[in-house]
C-alpha cells in the first residue's frame, strides 16, 4: 500500500473570495503542505533536499473539485506517494471536510506530479538514499 | 475558430517562491485574470453574471508547467473558450514568457472545467443570452 | 491583562519568495488566522459575527519585521486584544520561531485596527453580547 | 519633489475574500508591483539589485484602508521614494479606484520602511550608483 499522511486543516478567512468559498487556487497549496507533512513522516525533510541541491519541480497539476469550503471549515488532508522514480514522482490527494459531529464529506481529489532537478532547473537523477525513503510502503 | 483573448502579465514578486521562480499555485490565479479579460472581450463582465445571481464555479482544473516563469518576467496568456453548453464551460489556456527581443516561450498550458450555479452553489442552467455571448466564435 | 491566545504554524512553501523567507504580505494573514482562535477562545466565532450581519473591517495595518522566517519554521503567534469598543477594536501581534531545543526568537509585532460595520460595509455598534464576549480579560 | 510612478491594476477574483473586497493582505503585495514600477522608471530594476548581490528586505509596513475595492474595479497606485539614504529606504503609496466616468476616490494610504542586505540577510551599504539612481527627483 502506498504510503499516507493526513493533515489538519482550517479554511483561512484570506484563503476564501467573493463567493465565500476557498479560491481554487488554494487547494494546490494545501497539496504542498501535505507533500511537506508525507516527506517528515517517510523520514525526509524537503528543506534538507533543497540543501542537498535538489529541487522537485512541479510538472502537471490536477484537481477535481466537487464540493466547496467555507470559512473556519476543518478540513482534513489525505496526501499519498504514486510512483516514485528516480527522475519522476507522482503524489496523489484527498480532501475532506470534517464536520463538528466527526463526519466527513470529500472536497476534491488532486494529483501532482514532479520532476527532480539540480539547483539550475536541470532534470537530476534523485539520490539512492532518497529514493528509498521516498519509495516506502505502509504495511498493510 | 474558437474566441480567444490576450493578456499581458508580470511576475510579481510574491508570486516567487524560495526556488526563485513563480509558484505553481499562481498560474490558476493568472488564468482566472484571463477568463475576466475572455468574458469582457466578448461582452460579458463576469460581475454582471454575479449581479445577475450566477457563479461560474470551478469543477476541474489541469495544469501543465514546461518551463520556469521568474520575478519581473513579462508573460503573455492566451485564453480560449472550450465547450460552451448551458450548465458546463470549458477554458482553455496558453502561457508564453516573451523576452526582451520579442520572442516567446512556451512555459505552460492548462485547462478549466466550469459549472454555472446559483448564488447558492446548486447547478443552474444559465441564462440564454448569456450563452450567446459566450459562445461566440472567431471569424478566420 | 488582556485576553490572548497562541496559534502554533508552519511555514509554507506558497508562502517564501525568491528571497527563501516568508513573503511579508503573509503575516497579516497570519495575524488574521490568529484573530480567529482569539475569537474562538473568547467564546465567539468570527463565522457568527458574519451570520448575524457584522462585518470587522481592517481600517488600519501595523507590522514590524524583525528577523525572515524560513519553509518549514515552526512559528508561534500570540494574539491579543487590544481596545474593545462598540464600534471599534485593536489587536496586537508577536510572531516567534520556535527552534527544536524548544528556544525562541521574536520575528515580528503587529498591530490591526477595525471597525464594525454592517453587511453593507457601513460603521455598526456591535451587539452587547459579542462585546462583552469581546472584553474579557485574561486573570493574573 | 519625491519621484513617483502610477501603475494600473485591476482587481483580480483572487484577491477578493468572502466579504466580497479586496483581502487586505493583498494591498502591500500591490505596493510591492509599484515598488517594481518605481525602480524600473528610476533605471534600476530591483532583479539587477539582487543579481549585484543585494536583497532590500522589508523592515516595516503601515496601510491605511479607507474605502474597500470590489473585483474586477480598476485601480491607480501612486508610488513615491520617501527617503532614501545608503542602508534604509522609504516608500510611500496612495491607491485610488478610478470609476468609468475618471472620477477617483482614495482606497489607502501606505508606508514601507526597508533595509539595504546582501544575501546573507546582513545590513550592507548600496552601491552609489544605485543610490544616486534611487535619490532622483521630480523636477517641479
Amino acid at each position: 500500500m502506498p504510503f499516507s499522511v493526513q493533515t489538519e486543516l482550517r479554511v483561512r478567512y484570506a484563503e476564501t473570495d467573493a463567493m465565500a468559498v476557498a479560491h481554487h487556487a488554494i487547494y494546490p497549496v494545501w497539496f504542498e503542505v501535505g507533500r511537506t507533512d508525507l516527506m517528515h513522516a517517510l523520514g525526509v525533510s524537503y528543506r534538507e533536499i533543497e540543501a542537498r541541491g535538489y529541487y522537485l519541480m512541479l510538472s502537471d497539476l490536477q484537481v477535481r473539485y466537487r464540493r466547496a469550503a467555507r470559512y473556519d471549515d476543518q478540513l482534513r488532508l489525505t496526501t499519498r506517494t504514486g510512483e516514485v522514480r528516480s527522475r519522476t514522482m507522482t503524489f496523489l490527494y484527498e480532501l475532506h471536510r470534517v464536520d463538528a459531529d466527526g463526519s466527513t464529506e470529500l472536497l476534491a481529489t488532486g494529483e501532482t506530479h514532479h520532476i527532480a532537478t539540480n539547483k539550475t532547473y536541470r532534470p537530476s537523477r534523485f539520490p539512492d538514499d532518497l529514493l528509498a525513503l521516498l519509495s516506502q510502503k505502509e504495511e498493510e
